[in-house]
C-alpha cells in the first residue's frame, strides 16, 4: 500500500456565523471570525489517496489526473467564492474548516477510480491551522 | 546603515471592482476576481526599516516595539476585514495588492520614531504573488 | 472523527548532558550539542487533537481557545527558556526532542476539555528534525 | 512508542518511460516527463523511525548517525545522479516517486540499528507532491 | 514605482560540463553536477517588473497575463527539459543558474508590455542556492 | 553584475544583556530576552557575494567554494555555541541580530576571492524577524 498526496489551493471569502443566534451571541462565540462583512483566506488543501502502483506506469494514478479531478470536483467550487453563498455543497452548513475538509471529503471519495482509495484531506485555513479527516 | 525586518499576517476579503464599470466589464478584466459575493487571502506582510543599531541596545528599533506599532496601524484596521467596506484607509481605492502596499506605507511612514526610517512594505497575496513598495 | 492542529513556537535554549557521565564521556556521545554553555533553537510545537465537530459551531474546540491552552501550559514555561534549568517539568531529564515532546505531551493531555483528545505532539528541534508522540 | 524523522535532499535526474511501449503510447501516458532527453528535481526524503528513547541520552536513535546511515545506504547513490541509468537498486523499475519511496525503503530498513524500526518514508517530488510508504 | 512579483516553477535535467575540456578536468572543477548522465532540479522563478499603478484597476500589470507570458516565453521552453540539449536559447552556454537567469532575462524583457520594466529575475537552483540578475 | 546567494544554518545560544546595566534595567528593555540563564535560536543566514560570470565555467563563484568558506569562517565559529561567551569576534557586543549580522559581514567581506564582492549579509533570528547588512 502507498500513499500519494496532492497539494491544490483555493482562495475564498467566509464568515463564522450561526444564523439560529443573535449578532451579540455570534461575536461572543467567534470573535472577529463573525465580521458580517466576510473576511478570507488562501486555503491549503492536501489530497491523499491509497492503493498499489500499476506495474507498467509504476503510478497508483496519474497525478495530473488526481489534480484534474480535485479541480473539477473541489477547486472549481471553491476558488475565489463565498464558502457562505456560492457553494452549493456548503448549503447550511457552518464553514469551519472542520465542516469545509469533511464536505471535500465527500465530494472526491465518490468519484476516484476504482483502484484506489481516498485516505486523507488535510486542510490549511492559515499555516498555523489545519483540519484532517479521514472518512468514517 | 541596517535593515530590519518583520512579518506579520492578516486574513481579510475583498474584490477587484471598478465601481465606474459595468458588472460585465469588471468581469471582463478582473475575472474570478470580480466575484460581487468577495474571495479573500492570508497576506503577509514584511516591513523593513532601516537605521543605526544604537550602541547600549544592539537594536536598531525594538522588534516587539515594532510589531506593536504594526499591529496598532495596520493589523487591526485589516485583520479579519472586508478590505473594500471597513477599512477607511483604503476608501475609494481599488483594492489591488499595489495599493494596499502604497496605503500601509503611507499609515505606517510617518509614525515611526525619528530614529529609523521606513524603507519597505513588501505584501504577499499568495506564496506566488508579492507586491514592493519603497515609497517616492 | 476530525482532528485539528495548532502551530505555536518557542525559543530556548538547551545541551545534552548527562550529569552521571565526565565531560569527555558527553561529548563522546553528544558531539557539540553538549557545549557547556548551552546552544539553543526556534522550536515548531504542532499540536493535534481529535473529535466531532458541534453542530452549532461547525469547532471540534475552539482554535483560540486552543492556543490560548497551549500557551498557559506549555509555552509560557518554554519560550525565551533554558530548558536545562527553567523548566519544573523537565526537571532531571534529558533535554532531547524525544522528551521534551512526551513531556508536553503530559502537561496538555490532562488538561484538554472532555470533548476533545490529544491525538498528537509533533515538535521540531530543527527545520530538518522532528519528533511525534501519540501518547501510550 | 516515539517517532524521530530526518530530513535529507537529493537532485536526481528521471524520465518516466516503459521500455516495453512505443515512443507514442509513452508520450500519451507520460506526456512530458517522458521527454527522451530526461528532466529532474529536487527530491525532499523524510525517513520516520520509532521505538523507545534511551534513558541516558533521551535518544530514540542519534539523529547525526541516522542522517549518516541515509546518507550512505540512499543518498549518495542518488544525489546528482540519474535515476533511470546510475542506481543499481533501481534497475529495472519504473522511475515513479511511488516506486523510488519503496526503493529507498528497501535500503533503509534492514540497515536501522535494532532498537529501532523504519516506520516511513516520505518523499516529494515537488513542493505539491508527494508518497508516503509504511512497508508491508 | 511599484514592484510586482510572480513565482513560477519548471523541473528541468542539466549537467555542469565544459565542451572545450576533458572528463578528467569537468569532473575536477564540477564534481558530481559534471555526471554525464545529467542531474536536475526544482527551478523558482521569481520574475520582478516595475511600474506604476493603472488607476483604473489598481494593477501594474496583470498577474495573470504576467503569468501567461512568463510561461509562453520561459516556462514552455524550460519545463521537463534538458537544459543543455532541448533549449535553443541557451545554446552553446554553460547550464549554470547564473547563465540560466541572465537567459530567462533576455527572454522577458523585451517582451513585457511598455507601460511596465523587467526589474529583476530571481532563479533558485535549490532552496539553498539562488541567482539574481538585475539586467545591465 | 550577477548576485548568487547561498544560505546557511546555525544553532546558538545568546542573551541580550547590558552588563552597564542592572538587571532591573536589563529586564525592562529587553523582557524575556534578558533571562540570564540564556534563550536561543536557530538562525538562518543567506551570503549574497555579487561580480561577473566565468565565462568557461558559467560561475560567478563555486558555491560550494563558498559554502566551505562560510563554514570555516563564520559557521565553525557560531554553531552549538552560546554567542555572549564563545565567540571572539562578538566580544564585548551586544548579541542583537543587528550586530550579529556586522560581525558576519567583517569576518567574510575580506576573505572572499578578488573576483566576487561581498553584497549583503541577511540573517534571520526567527521566520518573523531578519537583519540585513550591506555594508558600509
Amino acid at each position: 500500500m502507498v500513499y500519494l498526496t496532492r497539494l491544490e489551493h483555493f482562495n475564498a471569502a467566509h464568515k463564522l456565523y450561526n444564523n439560529n443566534w443573535s449578532k451579540e451571541q455570534n461575536e461572543a462565540v467567534f470573535g472577529v471570525c463573525a465580521n458580517e462583512n466576510w473576511h478570507g483566506h488562501n486555503y491549503d488543501l492536501y489530497v491523499t489517496i491509497k492503493g498499489h502502483p500499476n506495474p507498467d506506469t509504476g503510478f497508483l494514478f496519474d497525478v495530473k489526473e488526481l489534480s484534474k479531478l480535485i479541480k473539477q470536483r473541489v477547486i472549481d467550487h471553491l476558488d475565489h467564492k463565498n464558502l457562505n453563498l456560492d457553494v452549493p455543497f456548503l448549503n447550511g452548513q457552518m464553514c469551519s474548516t472542520e465542516n469545509l475538509a469533511i464536505a471535500i471529503w465527500k465530494e472526491l471519495a465518490p468519484n476516484l477510480p476504482q483502484t484506489v482509495e481516498l485516505h486523507c484531506i488535510k486542510l490549511y485555513e492559515t499555516p498555523r491551522i489545519y483540519v484532517e479527516y479521514f472518512g468514517g
